[in-house]
């Protein structure tokens, strides 16, 4: 064990497994999720090599192996909980997805919400026993957020009772899915329904496109991989073509919308039975949004403790990198992002468990506030991610760029989550839809519930931007409450802002949609401040749920550094709204440097807490034992260039230009 | 051609060509980096197989290839000037750093500087005709900013007259230099000198590290490949572990400092030798900066004017994303910046050609304040470069993600710049340091002149952190004399604030090293505004130099878009310093919006004046024509994972799965 990360584990104020009970959601959960990693962590099978080593063929077959064992031993240990299949997962393929991702979290659950009880006999246990392996393919090349732009079509046959699949374009053909290039041999396709000469819209076919035996792909089928990426290499996100391909009638997913033989369309009782599910996914990206940061967090800080470097005072040793108060200044503020996240992941997981009951029953009152949140908030929180996994990898100086650091996998796994599943300037655009209809509403006397409530009629409304000197100041910058406060109210007002241009637009004669769209930037800031008072509000809510005095002193301590730290990075907006005074501004930044010196002895155990198993965490940086430079020693040595001393470029390439000179 | 693309540039307001021209220095140069480039693209040996599609080993096994041909080439087209050599490898490996690299930026070059006659005989023909190629072996597993802490050591014995080199500790391996691992057999070692029994710091030995006919390491030496990175694949940077390794005592570089054949150290004449080299490199950097952002700008904006997505008005096709308000206020303050940093780039070039006559003349005196300018400026556009790919990358949707896009290999390959040739925190610090030398020496009563001569007792003196309404406003945003001052008098409140940090510090009776560090956030931040002040203002400046009405009046709304894009992004300094009024920010939020408009038609032409050829940007997205998707369809399709129809996994793991379950 380095010494020095020893010393910072005994300067912690506080009980790191109490921490690491309250991340969980309590003892009985650390305890039960230390169990399943530790299913996985000794179990042979699941060894590999590191994938950095390997071409990228090697790494999709690694990868197809690994999950092919993971089905097994899942149902061996009869584990059913999808939280609990997810923390298996997780372990088995940390922090990289795989190729049957998409059969298991869309494949499987799309049959079972919208197949009919004939579908379910016909599909759901061959996809269950992987004879069927299924993904789910709907975005287009041309085509991704605008569902009514997509171009593939299926068209009604009375004549054979069958639906003819086309992919009329280049920009047509499906585009992305995962595990559609090489691993499934079955599709739910999204395509326009033509039927009786009339255009229905999107809905949804099960369309074989490989044969069940072979693998080889069927006639009409055009299927393959799209190329490297930015990261997912382990998965063969894939295109496909689809050319006059003939699927039964019984193939259309009829739970709800239906064609009957003669092709007569039955409309499905609502249109919001599918809403559920893209609220619960971006939810869970909040919540793996504060993974990937306490993962970060957790490699830049403790390498920072262990990596010596330069000098404060002349003569001395080289003082560890976490004493320099830039270098805390980027990370402890992305440690606090960390845990506000965290608590978010949580508040916005359980409020959607809770009103899941209510959606399944139809009753659809809190959706949409949940989700215009969740939207939002992927939004919001994917993007400070995607900064701040990169902040942490550029504190760690050159190392972070070697993959050992586990560093730049991070990032290239989790960037794409600011695009799918919801673009995030769309998202933050969906948010702001939301808070303008609210905003609406309060003005013409309604009174709104639950999270947008502040923009009701009230106090907020005699606040506009004015000078500071106009409105007295009542803001106790140490005290979260109040600090809330000033987030509500920056909230509102940006949001009346917003608002307002759009009204000014419309004055100048704009439509609707122009004023919108000339409106954009200033309804992005808007969605932007609201989901930035959303997180305050959490964070601080949750320290009232912490008894332990010691845990609850260091995440007050955190929450206050989030809060200013927020403050700080946007002090025009509080300054413009006379929100804050210009000498509350300078205090807020003496008082961040407080706050950095405070945490500094806390830092390691803070990530400890995290609890992350070096096998799951995968880097050489972040090690627990903090032994970093020989084993990053070794790491290289295994690298594949090394396999030979003298590379062949050499006797190819290098000696014979001697000559040639 | 796409008809779209088509459309935009017959909307330009100006001379492409003229642009262009600009850009290059004169129509001249526009010419010769023509020839140059069609040298390279003409010539059927560059020919490769895209990178993205091979092996880690393929990757450099073919970019030996083509810098061997390259090197052979420039021979024959006798190509000497620095410029053009730097012209033609970009062109010969487009984005990517190549294996050569140090062998030819660094080996050589510092042959030339710190060689002795006998020393260049002995070593510069054989590396001009590459039987010697070598690197340039500084930084050590622990130890990378802070040379003093490098641990390789060379201690003088005069009974055989050698040097004998050691890495004592695995810290002290030397790790990272580009081609050390594979392609390099020697390397000029920086180690710490003892002779006699007494230590003198940092020197440079040349140590040949394998044999060069067979190319196997000498005895003594480990060398190998520091394993795969983020970005660099073609590139082997290595790690070299020194075991008692004796050189000639004629390997040490003499031309300044030297050991006597009985051990007697003479010391160099100056310290300052070295110096130029490295504000030259940073230099340089700012000109790599202007050109990566330059790229990233043509891929999203040309994409973005084919892309066609959801819908502003309904019933009308789905418009260019380009006239999504969001989308223009992503990418065009991206642009503008990547105009702003061409014209700083060649600023800060110009200067140091201009100075470097007097340097090789042992005249320093314009040096400290180009090495204070060029650290700083290297971090300000590293920094928000490294962030602004990203935004490009992202606002390309999905297919950002892409390998085929070319912008994640843009983002990887130039990220490390934010780290190496000063890491930007530490460059960020060096800048303060000068400013807050000059602060006290203008308080002291001196007169500075250059750049920093903002700095002496004048008008801004009497500008304080205060309420707005307590000073008259004079500021023009629409004038860009005015908003340099108002960056000029931002700048000047931050040095002033940190320099007071620092005081008050020292009068809590913290040491000046402690004072120091704990100002480290105020430091930084100053640093920020003053290269953020001389951007804009270079940027100005360059408008005087442009005689043709349109191109000045395109770049004039570039540059203000600049300036003022700047404001809004840390509108808080300006209000916090009452350099600006609430209405003002409000009025320059909505002047922005007017500006993207207003720029709108001349986007892709502007992008277009960047002149990167097709094959040099390498980009599906950012093609000429904008025949995006067939060309990305194609692409895909020669993927290696589609190299079979069938992955041999599918019969390995996933069909005998099936029996299991």
């Amino acid at each position: 064990m380095n010494p020095d990360i020893v010393k910072e584990r005994q300067n912690a104020t506080f009980d790191v497994e109490k921490l690491t009970n309250i991340l969980d959601g309590g003892p009985q959960k650390t305890k039960r999720r230390r169990e399943i990693e530790s299913l996985v962590l000794s179990d042979q099978e699941f060894q590999e090599e590191d994938p950095n080593f390997l071409s990228r063929s090697e790494r999709y077959d690694q990868a197809v192996r690994k999950s092919a064992h993971m089905i097994l031993k899942l149902r061996e240990y009869g584990i059913a909980d999808p939280e609990e299949i997810y923390c298996y997962k997780n372990c088995v393929h940390p922090n990289r997805p795989e190729p049957l991702d998409l059969h298991l979290g869309m494949f499987l659950p799309t049959l079972l919400n919208q197949a009919t009880p004939e579908q379910m006999d016909r599909f759901f246990m061959p996809a269950w026993n992987l004879e069927i392996i299924g993904t789910y393919a709907q975005t287009e090349m041309g085509h991704g957020t605008h569902l009514r732009g997509l171009e593939t079509t299926a068209t009604y046959d009375p004549a054979t009772q069958e639906f003819v699949l086309n992919s009329p374009t280049v920009s047509s053909i499906k585009w992305w899915p995962g595990g559609l290039g090489k691993t499934s041999n079955h599709a739910i396709v999204l395509a326009q329904l033509y039927t009786q000469g009339n255009f229905h819209g999107l809905h949804a076919f099960i369309v074989p496109i490989r044969d069940t035996n072979t693998h080889i792909p069927l006639p009409g089928i055009v299927v393959g991989d799209i190329g490297p990426k930015f990261g997912f290499n382990e998965v063969d996100n894939g295109f496909l073509k689809l050319d006059n391909v003939r699927i039964p009638r019984e193939n259309m997913l009829m739970k709800y919308a239906k064609v009957e033989p003669d092709g007569t369309y039955v409309k499905p009782p609502s249109s919001k039975l599918t809403y559920g599910t893209m609220v619960f996914i971006r939810s869970m990206i909040v919540g793996v949004s504060a993974q990937t940061l306490a993962k970060s967090c957790t490699i830049a800080i403790r390498y920072s403790a262990v990596r010596r470097q330069s000098e404060i005072r002349p003569g001395e040793p080289e003082p560890q990198i976490l004493d320099y108060q830039t270098q805390q200044y980027k990370l402890f503020p992305l440690l606090a992002m960390a845990y506000a996240f965290q608590f978010v992941g949580q508040y916005i997981s359980e409020t959607y468990h809770r009103i899941s009951e209510d959606i399944n029953h139809g009753d659809f009152n809190e959706l949409p506030e949940l989700h215009a949140l969740s939207a939002g908030l992927k939004a919001f929180t994917t993007w400070a991610v995607n900064g701040g996994i990169e902040v942490c990898r550029m504190s760690c100086g050159g190392h972070g760029y070697s993959r050992s650091s586990a560093l730049p996998d991070l990032y290239v796994e989790f960037t794409p989550t600011c695009t799918y599943e919801g673009e995030n300037t769309v998202m933050m655009l969906q948010t702001a839809r939301y808070l303008v209809k609210s905003y609406r509403q309060a003005r013409e006397g309604q009174r709104l519930s639950g999270i947008v409530s502040y923009l009701n009629e009230g106090d907020h409304r005699r606040v506009q931007p004015q000078p500071v000197a106009a409105r007295p100041t009542v803001v106790d910058i140490n005290d979260l409450a109040s600090l809330v406060d000033v987030y509500k109210l920056r909230a509102a007002i940006l949001v009346e802002l917003a608002a307002k241009s759009i009204q000014q637009e419309l004055q100048r004669r704009k439509s609707q949609e122009d004023a919108w769209n000339n409106s954009a930037i200033d309804l992005v800031r808007a969605s932007d401040a609201h989901c930035h008072y959303v997180v305050v509000k959490l964070f601080t809510d949750k320290l009232g749920e912490i008894g332990d005095t010691a845990v609850h002193s260091v995440l007050s301590t955190l929450a206050l550094l989030y809060a200013l730290h927020g403050i700080t990075e946007n002090s025009g907006d509080f300054l413009q709204a006379g929100l804050l005074t210009v000498p509350q501004v300078l205090q807020i930044s003496v008082r961040i440097k407080e706050l950095l010196s405070q945490l500094r002895p806390n830092a390691v155990p803070l990530v400890d807490a995290f609890d992350f198993h070096d096998k799951k965490l995968n880097s050489v940086l972040g090690r627990y034992d903090g032994n970093v430079y020989e084993n990053m020693f070794e790491w290289a040595r295994r690298s594949p260039l090394n396999a030979t001393e003298v590379h062949e470029s050499f006797h190819k390439y290098l000696k014979p230009l001697r000559s040639k000179l």
